[in-house]
């Protein structure tokens, strides 16, 4: 079941009765029941959202994604294709029961992700299991991302490392002195601590 | 054709006639003619496993992973999102055939890759074509597998080198001594030459 | 709609009216309205192409790719699978809207990537908007491609290095002087300022 104002490609299967006004599902995606995706959320081609998962408004999810039990993705998140997200640091695999290999039944083993509002995560970004990308963050496409994310930090590598800061708008931002100026929209932050915030 | 006890999603292809009993096949998922699926396995929304792929019992593939022809997986391998086979060390396009690019006819460009008994590869894992995942070893997500990884290793990184060790319930094993105790289930190791060995 | 030689399995989508005459389109493919495929193409299960790209002829997409507006693949060019393009090098959800902030409205945010003729993308290969990958290169598994590939260079690693020169077939080249015959097709190749030409 689907909000009377939700698009849902022919193809997509939407078993949850959580999905906001507003939100487009696309082709073969499959957004199970338990799952909760907010408004005006664009969720692209073979996207696959677990029951449990918790998605806010404005969020783009760009094609062949998985977003799992444990992953919340905040207000205006923007994820990449192919970003993997994890919930589960030593997995193995639970089917066994051979004679010489007993089921494995972990109970603790599920560890949340949080991508807080605004960030960005590029194409095939890899999110370990129990980070926090902090707001208007930005990691680089590829990246393996170990470790919380500073907001507005652009990171980068395996493991990623802080490169630079950006805007809000995504744009970087060149702190000559401890105040800058974003070139592009005009948002002005100063440095503080180890971040930035905006003034 | 599958075996009765088998489950296939109706929006799933299974055309290999073997797909174990208990096994789940999962939405969007392409099991080809000719790949072997063992028993009480489980196949994610998104898989491909092609003609001449080998699966054992007890596995899971999670999400959106493809198994090429060239590929073992032994029973228990838990594959997690998004993991990378390959099977060809100098890919190129096979469909050549303009006037000054004949078609590339190789014949030798299958290297095989297994993956062991109750390994474990993490979401986003990349296989080089010809390697071997020991028994039970633990590759952190988004790592590039680019030689053998010995039996009960953890790797990570790219390319992927040895962390630490891990216990069959793939908990971390601390050896004080040459000999551990995984605080987890209670099983018992001790270092052997390079690597370890179940006591 | 399709030209009468093509083969679009009944699970895919091909919206585009420019799809040539030999292609195949594999199963929960979608081949958006505006794309541009050549002839003799390949385009594996999972895979994507939106509305803006244009492939060439005789080109392997393996599965699971997606290949975004912005994106050139030359003829021949072979895509392993799970190869993440980009086309947004600061991207952001334009979804916004909510009260404090404001929809991102970039106009120039597209950024074009080219593959060139005859080179090989290896499984899960990233490759960052803007850059042009030469004319018979080699990008191995799992590489993050950040600056322009030299035509018949292997490029590995993240960021993606220099590695050694192959073939037109693909095959490693050894120079052990300034000119080196492939030891698998024959062809020669002599060392040119930076790079390689064949002779």
């Amino acid at each position: 079941m689907k909000d009377k104002d939700a698009f849902v490609h022919p193809t997509a299967l939407v078993e949850t009765q959580d999905l906001g006004e507003g939100t487009s599902v696309w082709a073969y995606a499959h957004v199970m029941a338990g799952a909760r995706v907010g408004r005006n959320c664009n969720i692209g081609d073979h996207c696959f959202v677990e029951s449990g998962a918790v998605i806010g408004d404005n969020v783009t999810l760009k094609n062949g994604n998985m977003v799992w039990e444990g992953v919340t993705l905040e207000d205006e998140v923007f994820v990449g294709p192919h970003v993997f997200f994890t919930n589960d640091r030593y997995p193995r695999s639970r089917r066994g029961g051979s004679p010489d290999m007993p089921p494995i039944e972990k109970t603790c083993w599920l560890v949340p992700t949080r991508v807080k509002r605004g960030a960005s995560l590029g194409a095939g970004v890899t999110a370990v299991a129990g980070v926090t990308v902090g707001e208007y963050a930005l990691v680089a496409a590829g990246a393996v991302v170990t470790k919380d994310v500073a907001p507005h930090a652009l990171v980068k590598g395996s493991p990623a490392r802080w490169h630079r800061w950006v805007c809000r708008c995504g744009h970087p931002l060149d702190f000559t002195q401890s105040v800058a100026t974003c070139s592009e929209c005009g948002l002005r932050f100063e440095k503080k601590g180890q971040g930035i915030t905006l003034l």
